[in-house]
């Protein structure tokens, strides 16, 4: 099956969050991470998914409030935090939005999301992860992870599900305002 | 219309903050966002446009007390943020002003600029914009949002209404001191 | 001696913090240094080397708590901070750990890291070292550091020990979770 | 003068900060300025000067407790902010120090810096400065400001006196410590 393809049957698309929603940067206090920085237009990329009708999930080995405040901002209801096991955490994502694997995509940049990646229907990788991911992935951005990578897919995906062209006419009109 | 025409009549710019002053990074800390990175050269860019009796604002859907406070900083009265629906915004700050919006000219990312950008009189991307805002802008710069974009608009405008020599030998004399 | 044999016999890595596990950047605030930023795949290659056997140390002029507690996070136990002579520090290093210096690792980037690179079994430096450190260097990383030099320099000594594709094998099966 | 006699004649160092010592970015929260950051081998670099006996001095129109406090870690005694008019500032710098102009340097990035770069005896551009301001230097870095460019400019000056041999020397054999 084609990306394409792949991209077109997408029902739940979850992220991993360090070096795929941010450049892999943890920014460290002294009393542990202080912050994680995010990109703008990411966050428009989330909406659009959401927009199209598409689950939007977080996936993550770390846990962290950060993670939490920034899905909230996005409404971003499902974050999965503290997932070591992550082929164990997107199952049970997969049973809690009443979907199947095959219908499921995930983005990652690392040696811990390869089970979840050689397994989904849409494994995709940002442009600067590990060889080992991007071996395996269906799909891999041209931009690096925490600028532009996850609005890259999720254009990707609207185009690949026939919803780009509408949803940058309501935008054209000021009508998502 | 040429760009330089354009640019010009202009009396009023208005600037998109994240992703136009900002990289677009948004820095996040447990308790939402913590910081926005601004750049010095940028500012300068500002000082300069306000030197030469153009009317400075900013106009932004998200809504944060580091716009503020940079702002004041900046000496920009006119600080518009909350404004989802962009062009009702812009609107009402050219009313505000009492310019016409052909007047006024609006530097801009990504899709929520765009209802404003086709309508201005100079409408500017930064070279980081996505491809549907670079697409209906008069103007673009060759520097990335956040990393001197804004400065490089600045300067364009100065040249095209003949005050960018009189200003630059001002700051060799000290005068602006 | 080849720079695969040194990584061979590896038995202790220390790295030099700022400059090599971040890219350099101090972030100060008004009371002195407030964050460093670390990269989440370096975290990743030193549990790599860990989980090889390989003892992991931090060894740095600077005195930092950003730095412990980093270092918690990741497991190092052997943190050694404030140490302007470095080599002093890398031989109470190795006799702490019981391994003689020929079997020791040190990745730097400026002069300060020159004593150690000069007389320890494997001597390693970061894409953006200075040309007097990469001269002395065994081996020098294609990224610069705090972004992805120490994962570079974890995989190439997993490959030199030859454990590097039994630790992928695990992760791809989810057998590390 | 060639740009090395220039700087071979150099008893005063003085750096403009933002843009400079930093990337140019400044990290504003809601309360104001919140961080700098500063490179870790640009502050080896500072040291470097003044182990040869140059007076090192920050001079900057803006005004930052943050400033002070890199200064105070730095051993600048030296730190003149606020400075709007900085040749002024630059003439009292020297009067304290007890030097001419002449031998005296400056590195800058923006038109603010051109009445100082225009009338010390060695002037020192950012590799990003304004085209204005680089066209006035003796010197430009090919390091942007807050990645090396002080550093590299360091060094020059050390080659310059003669010095770099010798401290290179002495950081190789531990002599520093």
């Amino acid at each position: 099956m084609s990306p394409l393809a792949r991209a077109a049957r997408l029902r739940l698309m979850a992220f991993d969050v360090d070096g795929v929603l941010t450049d892999g940067r943890l920014y460290f206090g002294a009393d542990g991470e202080a912050m994680k920085a995010f990109h703008v237009r990411d966050g428009q990329g989330i909406k659009l998914l959401q927009a199209a009708g598409i689950e939007v999930a977080l996936l993550t080995a770390r846990t962290s409030p950060i993670v939490a405040r920034r899905a909230q901002e996005l409404g971003i209801a499902r974050v999965w935090q503290g997932q070591a096991d992550k082929w164990s955490g997107l199952l049970a994502l997969c049973a809690a939005v009443g979907c199947a694997a095959q219908d499921c995509g995930y983005m990652g940049d690392d040696w811990p999301d390869l089970p979840v990646l050689t397994r989904v229907g849409f494994a995709a990788a940002v442009a600067d992860a590990v060889p080992e991911v991007k071996a395996v992935a269906h799909w891999v951005s041209s931009c690096a992870g925490g600028c532009g990578a996850a609005r890259e897919l999720a254009e990707f995906v609207l185009r690949a599900q026939g919803r780009f062209e509408t949803l940058l006419s309501q935008y054209r009109d000021g009508a998502h305002a």
